[in-house]
């Protein structure tokens, strides 16, 4: 197999010169041509201040232009970008920035509190940039990015993408969900994560442009959808449920393809509630360890398999540790699963065996392989011998009419070993918890019960917008 | 890099089950599913004759579904498919079938010439079958089929095509052209082709299905555009023309999207006949060392850029071996680029150098990296020291009213080398070589103007429908 093809955004820029790689919602367009040329120079500049081949340069940044450009600038010289969650504590940063060599820094503002050398975007476009051999062939084997994983459990570990894995990876979506000429992607995830980034790489690849914004806002991806001619866009649950509220009466323009809801299960009466309105929700299931997707519903089945993942992307496959049709952890293979954790022999070891990935999650697959993900393995609640899946439990609770959201985790139990423990959001301030519990017992066996509601103004995310159930148990100590 | 990936009728048996595969003119419709059956059983089947891994099996058959059967089936087992051109004389194909080492030949008809057990595809299917190891993972890097060039100089040599060069030949066509939900493409080119063959593959890695024509009848494609559903046609420039009278004052349906033209540089007014009927012609340039295209127009360009085939592919690249701009012999590079003859160690050498294959074929690039494919290098007409490129001449010939085509060669002539001799189909047989003469000379230099004008039925084709100029030689003589 080749492991060179031309550098994709030189090669886009000849291909599609004029065509808007970015837009902006303040009406900024940058081109293909436009944003080689500044990630060209970027990479002099970078080249001034020393970044060679093989460095790990960390990038710490909102969704921003100059951020692209920097990505971009690093792949010109072969440096690998470091990309660093912004909304971690210093001590998180700092653990990933020496976990991972990073020997220089890029950020949007001024940081004073890294151990190494830090420029703003602005400080390197400042430089008098040094004539450097720039990349014209990609090697697909090389590293591009390391993204560290959330990991609720021990440390964060660096997960490694070469340029294959997420050239694999845009390819493979591209032939679950076909591309068209007028396609037009919006990045409301943070960069910082896989999902935001596989969108940036996806813009190259195809010639597609890319609606950026620094940040989720719904009423801006709202209006972004209606009027903008967005024709996709990548969310979590979360989202889901706000643009679905903001959307009210009114129907999203045909154009618009394409919601592709990754971040884990989604309830069912969310996603039931979008069929009603015809939101073309793709359910789709991923990691950082698969460059984003590997396993997404595809256009004929979106609207028929509600709360299904879909099926493995062309050149993936699944399968499930456990006896056919029963609940067991997902383990997938493909060209776009990492080849390891940075410096982490051991835990590479533990996650691939023979280029089948465990990803800790638990599911099964239907008579005709469409896989449901039901929940993190380590958050399954096991009480008096009985599997309990909080998601189950939150996509009933969240399903009632009065509640926002809810989320639910495992307390320790001396009679039953772990009981489940439910945290809602209310819309109608009135509900009490025992017609919570009431509604609840219409549709759980009496084992799944919450055995305590707790009301809450907001359940605990992460920089996706992912609920994390580890802070839910903290707020029981 | 990866080198296995799922099987791709296998995965797409799964991803896409019900979803039609081949359709043909009759109404016949074969699923994806069915066609992974069908090709798995008649594994089974080629299996209990002997066939095994890297055997050679040669296909002599017209466009059938047995045909597509047999080269899945073949695939199945490992084994390599040499696809042989029913349109050759018995010496040649008796030539290729040794040079390529075949073991045992499939026809569609009984067939007593071959020195090699030979079996119609009803033969096989009469069998019992025998269980058979089939393949699950296909690995990029093997041989899946092995087709000859034409060779219009020397012996003809079999030109490997790895699963790799065809995965890549449908990724790269798909990052130019799109792929949407409803896209069909028509096969009215022979199979036994790179053209033909190349789409029975995106087929099966696209989920797409293909309108299957046994042969090229002009009548039927226009009616299969017209009222069939078919989104795409590959076509060479003859069809073109009969397909444009077909056509008369209609227009095609809206969902039809794209008349992909290959087969050799096309006059500039069918070029703009097309145009003004809107017929989306897109050129493309690419030869069976390339798994069929490697350079095509885009859509946003191909109505503006008529007479160029466009810019190489997102992963492959080009290089003129000429001062820039200047006309010169066209280089090639990328994924879907041969990896050499079979057999043929000195001919793949002087092909190809570090990846790069020496085309024969002249063209420039303008300025913005457009190519411009002028002709074969061996077709090149060297006059008193000019050189003349027979299609200038027979494009300027056959824009002139009343004639339908042109075919123009070289005769060896004592005063200047060569000189240019043109070969003429009449649509107005009222027309003389003096009238003809007398619209060259106000269209080409004096030198380039043919020094003799033949009247003639036909211009000699191949079958693929390619002008032979060797063929107009001949008759010279």
């Amino acid at each position: 197999m080749p492991e060179l093809m031309p550098h994709w955004l030189t090669k886009q820029a000849e291909l599609s010169p004029n065509k808007t790689a970015i837009e902006l919602p303040d009406g900024t367009e940058v081109s293909f041509l436009e944003l080689k040329r500044r990630s060209q120079l970027f990479a002099e500049k970078l080249f001034s201040i020393g970044i060679r081949k093989g460095a790990k340069v960390g990038i710490f940044s909102a969704n921003h232009v100059d951020m692209v450009i920097a990505l971009h600038g690093l792949s010109y010289l072969g440096a690998v970008a470091v990309m660093l969650n912004i909304r971690l504590t210093d001590k998180e940063v700092h653990y990933q920035i020496r976990d991972a060599d990073v020997s220089v820094i890029l950020t949007q503002n001024k940081q004073s509190s890294f151990h190494v050398p830090t420029y703003t975007f602005n400080d390197i476009e400042a430089l008098e940039g040094q004539p450097a051999e720039l990349i014209n062939e990609i090697d697909l084997d090389a590293i591009f990015t390391i993204i560290y994983t959330s990991g609720t459990t021990g440390f964060p570990k660096g997960v490694m993408h070469t340029y294959g894995n997420h050239w694999w990876s845009a390819v493979s979506s591209m032939l679950n969900l076909g591309l068209n000429q007028h396609d037009k992607w919006l990045v409301t995830l943070p960069i910082f994560h896989v999902g935001g980034l596989s969108i940036l790489l996806k813009s190259v690849i195809y010639g597609m442009p890319v609606y950026l914004m620094e940040k989720y806002d719904k009423q801006q991806v709202h209006q972004a959808i209606m009027s903008s001619g967005v024709t996709i866009v990548s969310v979590v649950t979360l989202m889901v449920r706000e643009l679905i509220d903001q959307l009210g009466e009114n129907s999203y323009p045909e154009s618009f393809r394409c919601m592709l809801l990754g971040g884990g299960p989604a309830p069912k009466a969310l996603l039931e509630k979008a069929k009603e309105k015809n939101v073309p929700i793709y359910q789709t299931y991923g990691m950082t360890e698969t460059s984003s997707q590997i396993v997404t519903l595809s256009p004929g089945d979106a609207l028929e398999r509600i709360g299904s993942s879909g099926k493995p992307l062309f050149p993936a496959q699944l399968k499930i540790d456990a006896e056919k049709g029963s609940i067991g952890e997902i383990l997938v293979k493909g060209p776009m699963v990492t080849q390891g954790y940075y410096n982490k022999v051991e835990a590479t070891d533990k996650a691939l065996t023979n280029g089948w990935l465990s990803t800790g999650d638990l599911g099964y697959t239907d008579g005709e392989g469409f896989l449901y993900v039901v929940d993190r393995r380590k958050d399954l609640i096991i009480s008096g011998g009985e599997n309990i899946y909080p998601t189950e439990i939150e996509s009933v609770l969240s399903g009632m009419e009065g509640i926002r959201e809810a989320g639910v985790t495992g307390r320790e139990d001396i009679k039953w070993g772990q009981v489940p423990v439910a945290f809602v959001v209310l819309d109608d301030e009135t509900l009490t918890p025992e017609k919570i519990l009431q509604y609840a017992a219409e549709n759980l066996a009496s084992y799944k019960l919450p055995k305590e509601i707790h009301f809450i103004d907001q359940l605990p995310r992460n920089a996706s917008n992912k609920l994390v159930r580890n802070r839910l148990t903290s707020l029981l100590s």
